[in-house]
């Protein structure tokens, strides 16, 4: 399938090999040190170390490590390796992986081509789709970064088994913001999960890359409907860029499943959606996801931060909502009155009284 | 006229006020001390600090402040300013400022809208036009950068009298460039001068500016005849990056008169253009510009930043060279020691010898 101007390509086969069709002369895999020890070995005839023109850069691992300086030492790598404008780079990590990588490449020299190989749920659903690309800067999310579009998306599954579940849950969260936002069968779907462990995972990445690429198709530099994307995401960036600030980092995950409860609360405020309909769907949620406990000085300053985010035109708040499971209504301003409301809501709900 | 998405107005007025026709809510001027003292003053009704909703940001003056730390630096005022997305911010200066303003407003969240008041002759004919953004690295030129277009370029003539006669006739050597290249009219216009301060500059701006619209619109990711452009700027370039990592910066348009020079021997050698030719175009470039003396150690080390430029394809060097006066061709691959012999050739040739 195409998104933007990437080709996606979700593999069904039990053995993978990037090498296969390319032909570029200078070839350079970035990935992370826990993904070069998980995730290459797993990398048919990769050849690293064995065919000249393959370099690998591996860099830190995590979020924190998403940063200008790193960016930097990124390219300086690539200018020691005297990597050219032909070159290719190949980008195989999660978020932060195809995120920097993204980033450095449509910088170095103007521009050189390279391809996503996403190995985590949250990179093969998510991240590496739509040509979104960038570092956080001043403890703000991706604050710097630009849209241009990997030539390739290469997406195999079976990484997916190099994960913890802590790490595979993270994307679920993107996957369930699918669901609710666009796609009501896979909703009924999912549903009747219990166990991460039952899905079939190449079924499910192809439904949401696609389900992705359709709307990013229709709007990649989000002007108007790619903002759907952004549900759950408005308080979800808050808390997550919080945490990372407080240095006790939570999953992208985790921070989208409060945003996204918090934010089908707001769609009831706002759009009268369904009291009945929020508790399946926050009962679902909370299936997946720890409850976070966020103190009521804490809230204020998550509104600090939402006022900062980039999404956010002029002094106002923007919010993508939903109306119906399944259905979405970007750009809804709302006072900051409604949002402290429902994080309030958030902490009074307790696991046993939305099970009961 | 167009470029790329970009609408250049070059402006025959006495008076000159930016603002008349933006709407935008929240407006960035970005300029430099030197801009700062000499330019602002002169636009009309600018309003700096009358108006609650324009910043300014002034940074040092000079090349060597066309870094990632300085992008860092104007970022984080942006941040602030709490400039949001849908902000405009107005790039008034020389390349420098052009360059590194369309780079962190192509970045900053994603990239916000952007417009280039170039105030010298290099920015008027060239470094505002045709959407290339980026900052050195490593002593390399633009290293790190990207191809975004300004949403508008307002170029104003009279901002060229608050140059001194070395900055002037810097941007001087990309008007012969154009001339070179691609208008034997304009070549031959410009032979009928031998002071700058005879030139009617609206004329001479609007026909480069076309000319390099022109050509850009052809192929605005310099695939194939953008290249055109960078003819002198090989060798140019490699004596720009020389200088400037010795500390002793000499203009951009001195290297670029060096390195036009070396290209047309080149040109003789490889093309065969007409020796006769080749003398009167050096001695009209060498009736603006000083002569540079390097030593053969020196050129070495050209050689050497050469390769590293990244405009090359592999470990080859790339020229643009001329078959003949207001012609092109690009993708010429030359061998070092013909490179080597031209930069000989021009230290051999001294005022005088070519004068008679």
């Amino acid at each position: 399938m195409r998104c933007g101007e990437s080709i996606i390509e979700v593999l069904n086969s039990d053995s993978f090999s990037i090498y296969s069709h390319h032909n570029y002369d200078q070839v350079v895999v970035l990935s992370d040190i826990n993904t070069a020890k998980h995730c290459l070995p797993r990398i048919a005839n990769l050849g690293l170390g064995q065919t000249a023109n393959i370099q690998t850069i591996v860099i830190e691992e995590g979020e924190a490590f998403k940063t200008l300086n790193q960016a930097e030492s990124i390219w300086q790598q690539l200018i020691e390796y005297n990597i050219g404008k032909k070159a290719l780079l190949i980008n195989v990590g999660g978020g932060v992986i195809t995120d920097i990588g993204g980033f450095v490449a449509s910088l170095y020299k103007r521009g050189i081509k390279y391809w996503h190989v996403p190995t985590t749920l949250l990179g093969q659903v998510d991240a590496a789709i739509g040509g979104k690309n960038g570092i956080d800067f001043l403890d703000f999310k991706n604050q710097i970064g630009s849209i241009t579009f990997p030539e390739k998306i290469l997406i195999w599954p079976p990484f997916l088994e190099t994960l913890n579940k802590r790490e595979l849950i993270s994307g679920f969260a993107e996957v369930i913001k699918y669901a609710l936002i666009s796609d009501k069968s896979l909703w009924d779907l999912l549903q009747e999960i219990r166990e991460l462990n039952e899905i079939n995972w190449f079924i499910i990445i192809e439904r949401c890359a696609s389900i992705k690429s359709e709307i990013v198709n229709k709007d990649p530099f989000e002007k108007d409907v790619r903002k759907a994307l952004n549900f759950g995401h408005t308080i979800g960036h808050a808390i997550e860029s919080y945490f990372l600030k407080k240095g006790h980092a939570i999953t992208h995950g985790e921070a989208i499943a409060y945003g996204m409860e918090c934010e089908l609360y707001l769609s009831g405020l706002k759009l009268n959606l369904d009291s009945e309909r929020i508790n399946k769907a926050v009962t679902f949620i909370r299936c997946f996801f720890p409850k976070i406990e966020i103190s009521s000085t804490i809230r204020k300053s998550l509104i600090e931060l939402m006022y900062k985010d980039k999404k956010n035109i002029g002094n106002k708040i923007n919010f993508t909502l939903i109306p119906e499971l399944g259905q979405f209504q970007v750009n809804h301003e709302i006072d900051e009155q409604y949002i402290l409301q429902c994080m309030d809501l958030y902490s009074r709900m307790n696991y046993d009284s939305i099970k009961s």
